[in-house]
């Protein structure tokens, strides 16, 4: 059980791939439209990036498939990954794959493979979770756009859900024999494109160390009616085991239709964060936390949202040891506001 | 005279009312569209929200009507309510009502009948003010868009103004044996429905003990013109007695005609509030302050907006110390900035 | 070398003009829209605006034109406005022009010798750059709007531009005889309409005391395509000597065409500005900055924003610390984000 103090909560390396790993790596880099860098050594330029986590409070990474190709990492440069990592502080409670899909037409069987070979690399990192999804490459259309989320991207085929249930199962298989869990992304216009859909694929997929990261972040950015948030998440929140952590401010404009969303911290955003942390701690939530933000001071607003989480989960204990009797629920804690 | 240290700082009690409470107080939970809680008692949901509220550092609440409805509540849960006040060290400034018009044509009756009850506990609360005002239940247009501000909602009939001012008066004259003062909130459409028919509203009604809600924030998120929040301003903090503040950002598009706005933290948002404090406090203000935010975790952020004031209050409070030969002007010494 | 804990930090002063400066300055306060201060004497005013800022943590003010017209002060008024500085501990590193054109049809000779009677003043200041730009008067239309960014104003000629260059030669030399640096703001429409044109200009100058106010927040709030904010940044970080710091949210709605923005604080805002201010000290930026925020308590905002550049000049200094063998890119340590 983990508490406010020690609670895992991880940063998002959304910085550069160093570019010597990006050309060790192969495609790096091209598929995510980041710049590299041109410092001198991949060792010297991860030496600064988990400096600056690592002084900004963190103590896990989840070092996302764009920033680094852990698969195809040489030994000796994994070795000194970990050498860096202890050199830190820092450790690795999940690694998340962004637009890597095990659907993807041409690669999926590249793809699944790079699920495996984390997979492997897990006892050596004492990894917990790998997080996959089902979304895609970025469109050149969302690519020119201001946020990708303007424009609609990839969208998984209905017919093909079963072929994606059977992958997703072979790879749980993988992991449950090595002890890891596989925590699927919401992500719209897929097959866990709301948090009904991603709830059914779940349950249908009946694999024990299958559950879900109810990143609703990705959802109420977008310019179209949604699922309200209360509901995405009461779907999910039961199978919740690793959560990429946002938010977002949302507006409308009904004379117009006009939608307006942006980036914000997690207390100033349209979810209400101490009502959804409070409920999925109710429910048992036992996941690490990782702070994802778009626009802006990643970090500052990352680092910042570490610290609401603790303070969140901090009152969360405080109202549960004021209540052993009776239990409590979260919605009657934390409520609504509106 | 209030300091920075006690300012009267109060939570609006904006989480979903205890099912039994509800019950026992008919239509509570309806008439705001709020989820009801289905913990085991009131008492026990009570014990968990004041706690919240007192953990987060305030000292004070505002049980506003669609929370507990005082006037309906039986005499043993009213002293169970007070023990628990007690017990997190909590008082009540004062109590507002949401939607429940003395206009309201099925129950202009049974709402002014709440007041008076409420009035009527006035002296075992200690309560100074009883918050009312014209608005009245939202459309189902209204509860069914984002923000219930998108949709025009009920309107005030002009030809109508007389009663409105006789059954406030009548209140005022109920309150004012009782020590007890009322206080009008500003709300679009309504008698109140800018600062200018505001501070007219109260000037006709020439009541020594009813004063003004100086809620701007009821305005300024409007997808409409209005009137510019430093003129409500100086239209009706001479009549201020109670305040719900709250901020939104807004922005407007000339091209499009679209408008956005969205709640925002005091200090982030469009109105200048280190401006307006100053001035209400040059102009002698002396009553609470109820922080009230929809959207997101409006407890994390009302914290936040209590330090805010008080903060604010207290650079003002330095300002009047270094300033005591020539007094000082709000305008001069906060500005507003563009 | 400046370090975390004591680079200039200044406070825009946007205040209002006290009243009895603005009669001794003939135009002030018209020539911005402020609202004049009737306060009792201009000594008295500023007692209080310096009084506040120094409260807020500042030991700089950029005491802008809109606010006090240093050019046309009176030897008297001068000594005591100087007094007040050292009484609140506040120093002047730079004044800035607002909308004082060189090319400004009528008054280009007035606001040039402007410029010049401020450098005069340098020395008994200790001032080290004076700010200028092309922007002109705000015309009616940008005054009517909720922000004057909405609407386009005025806009330079092209055919003007070798003139321009030849008025801000001829400061510049004036500025260089007596150690003053000149730094031109980026404003749209101007001949310093984007990074791009900007650095260009200063190329095209070639004068070895004139550099760039990197005040890219002129340009995200527009409603309008825009150059991008790193290649903006690119542009003109290697001349900056003097920083209007600012950000803003940004939003578009492709499906409708609409733009939004909003000001916002350093951190939260479309910019990032640690990724910015990383590679400003990177190619080492070694002058002050301005915090300027329009709406709200401006003033609360840029005392954050104030903490906010020290915290991330000192996270800057922390990397250089460890890095000192490699060196290190700003690119790689703070990274975009998306």
């Amino acid at each position: 059980m983990y508490t406010a103090a020690d609670w895992p909560i991880a940063a998002k390396m959304a910085f550069p791939a160093a570019e010597a790993v990006a050309d060790a790596s192969g495609e790096a880099g091209k598929l995510t439209g980041h710049r590299r860098c041109t410092c001198s050594s991949p060792v010297s330029v991860w030496r600064q990036q988990l400096k600056s986590v690592a002084d900004m409070g963190y103590r896990y990474i989840d070092p996302i498939d764009d920033w680094l190709h852990l698969p195809e990492l040489s030994d000796d440069l994994f070795a000194e990954f970990k050498k860096l990592l202890d050199e830190f502080g820092l450790s690795v409670w999940a690694v998340s794959f962004g637009r890597r899909s095990p659907m993807d037409r041409q690669r999926w069987r590249e793809n699944i493979a790079a699920y495996k070979r984390t997979i492997d690399r897990a006892e050596a990192l004492q990894l917990r979770v790998v997080n996959i999804g089902f979304m895609q490459d970025l469109t050149p259309e969302q690519q020119r756009a201001q946020w990708f989320w303007h424009v609609d991207g990839y969208r998984d085929d209905p017919a093909l859900r079963d072929v994606a249930l059977e992958r997703v199962a072979d790879v749980a298989q993988y992991a449950q024999r090595r002890g890891v869990e596989i925590s699927l992304e919401l992500y719209e216009d897929t097959f866990l494109g709301s948090g009904k859909m991603a709830a059914k694929f779940v349950q249908d997929l009946g694999a024990k160390n299958v559950g879900i990261n109810p990143d609703v972040g990705n959802l109420i950015r977008l310019h179209r009616e949604i699922e309200p948030w209360e509901e995405s998440f009461e779907y999910v929140l039961p199978y919740a085991n690793y959560w990429h952590i946002k938010n977002y401010v949302r507006d409308f404009d009904p004379a117009t239709g006009a939608y307006y969303s942006f980036p914000a911290a997690l207390e100033d955003g349209y979810i209400n964060y101490r009502w959804v942390i409070y409920r999925a701690l109710e429910l048992g939530y036992q996941g690490a936390f990782m702070t994802e933000h778009y626009g802006g001071d990643w970090l500052g607003i990352g680092a910042r949202n570490a610290r609401y989480i603790r303070s969140v989960v901090r009152s969360y204990e405080s109202l549960v040891a004021a209540q052993s009797a009776d239990g409590m629920a979260a919605k009657c804690a934390a409520g609504i506001g509106k």
